[in-house]
């Protein structure tokens, strides 16, 4: 695989970038919840003030994966990096570019002002869950996420 | 009640948020779980850079409960306003001061570009469960909360 390029995703990545987080709606089997528009979605990443960033894996010109994060804050542990999305396209799973594409939001994290890494797993992701326990990952279960729509953007 | 004041939080309300942060931790049996510094925590939400902001509940100047929130982006959803703490001083519980409290989070995220708010409440935590309930939350407790340290802030 020595052809694969983990780079930072531009403006041009979003339309494909918006399919991959179809793809991975659907994996989570919830593909009727992504209700975000193309154009909200450059501009919250590209517009005067981004508020996500993404690395893409590319080979051969075409992206295969993806991983974004934002800035969250806590008010335990202070500002954290927050994965909100990682995904392989299936036909490239098993060659560790998930690994590359989690590494490169980690290393983000621990060169910025960040004091840890924060993310969710779907309960019964298991091969999720293998993959995040190789990393030292602290499991939390005991919270339930809650939300109130107003609109779509 | 008719003194209660809800009010946006300034720099100087920061030594009282972070021991109500603290009170909030104890509550939540994580006390220890609490090492972000007080420097910190104001730059964090008065720097130049702000990534938090707050309201606060006073009564008569006493300082005795807050909201705190922050914005997240979903790549299903788009830009979400995200409820990060809410807390009422025990003594003052079952006064409204905490649905006057969500409400300003609430009102902030309607009035602003979000697609809905998100926060998270502990599964054993049925008072608050409860009172979200009345609000028409939808709950979701498939996602399992993961995180790695890097430092302390």
């Amino acid at each position: 695989m020595s052809n694969i390029v983990i780079r930072k995703a531009s403006r041009e990545d979003c339309p494909r970038l918006m399919a991959l987080v179809k793809g991975l709606a659907e994996y989570e089997k919830a593909p009727e919840e992504v209700t975000v528009s193309l154009s909200h979605f450059e501009e919250s990443g590209f517009g005067d003030n981004p508020v996500w960033w993404a690395f893409v894996a590319e080979i051969d010109g075409w992206v295969c994966g993806f991983s974004l994060y934002y800035i969250r804050y806590s008010t335990w542990k202070g500002r954290r990096i927050y994965l909100e999305d990682i995904y392989v396209e299936p036909e490239m799973r098993g060659k560790g570019i998930g690994a590359m594409l989690f590494d490169a939001v980690m290393q983000e994290g621990k060169s910025g002002d960040f004091s840890g890494m924060m993310w969710q797993a779907l309960d019964w992701n298991q091969p999720a869950l293998d993959f995040y326990s190789k990393y030292g990952t602290r499991f939390d279960e005991e919270w339930v996420n809650c939300s109130i729509e107003f609109k779509d953007v």
